[in-house]
C-alpha cells in the first residue's frame, strides 16, 4: 500500500501548547495557525465527516461531490488543502485517489488545544 | 463580577464531532468552521497562550501589545475576534478591561476534534 501526498511527516506541530501556561512562540504559533486554517472552513469539515462515516473511512472524490453539492475541482482543491496540511492521506489505486483521515494529527491538534485542568497533570515543580 | 461582551452564551457549537462517524450538516459546520476561523490566527494564539500563562491568568490590552509587538488597536481587533467567538470572557475593571480563556468553549472544541479511538468508545451497534 503506497501512501502519497501526505505532508504529515513534514508537519511539525507545536510541542507546546498554547494553553500549557507557558506563552508559544511565533514559530510555533504560525504552524498549529497554518492547520487550523486548513480546518476551519464549512466545506472541508464536512468531507473530513464524511471521510471518516465513509465504509472503512475511505473515500475518492467521487463519492464526496454529491453530499457536498460541490463541483469536483472544488472538492478536489478542499481535498489537497488537506492533505498538504497533514489531516488526509491520499492513495492512488487505478484512476482514483482514496483519502482517509489521519487521526493522530487530528489528534495532537486536539490535545493541543486541551485546557490544562482536563489534561494529566505533569507541572514540573515550581 | 461582571462579564461583560463575551457571546459565550449564544455559542452553539455542534453536538455531533465531525469525526463521530456519522457525517455533519450544514450548519453544524458553519458553527464549528467560525470559531476555528478565530483559532486559526499566529496572534490570536499567542493572545490565548500569554493570557493564559498571565498571572492569576488574565490580562489586559495594556499587559500584550508589548510581547505580541503589535499596536493597541490591533491587539484589541484581536481579542474582540476571540471574544465573539466565546474563547475568552471580559471583565471591566475601571478604565480597564481583563481578559481570561473561557476553558470550557476551548475544551469543547478539543473534544470534537478528538478522534473516536481516543475517546470512550459509546459506538451503537450496526
Amino acid at each position: 500500500m503506497e501512501y502519497v501526498g501526505t505532508a504529515l511527516a513534514e508537519m511539525t506541530l507545536p510541542q507546546i501548547s498554547p494553553l500549557a501556561g507557558e506563552p508559544i512562540d511565533r514559530a510555533d504559533a504560525e504552524r498549529l495557525a497554518g492547520v487550523l486554517k486548513a480546518l476551519a472552513d464549512p466545506a472541508r469539515l464536512r468531507l473530513l465527516s464524511l471521510i471518516q462515516s465513509a465504509p472503512d473511512g475511505e473515500a475518492c472524490v467521487c463519492d464526496l461531490t454529491a453530499p457536498l453539492g460541490l463541483s469536483q475541482p472544488t472538492v478536489s482543491h478542499h481535498l489537497r488543502i488537506l492533505t498538504e496540511a497533514g489531516l488526509l492521506e491520499r492513495e492512488k489505486r487505478g484512476v482514483w485517489a482514496f483519502y482517509r483521515l489521519v487521526p493522530a494529527a487530528i489528534g495532537t491538534i486536539a490535545d493541543l488545544l486541551t485546557p490544562p485542568r482536563k489534561r494529566a497533570t505533569k507541572k514540573a515543580p515550581r
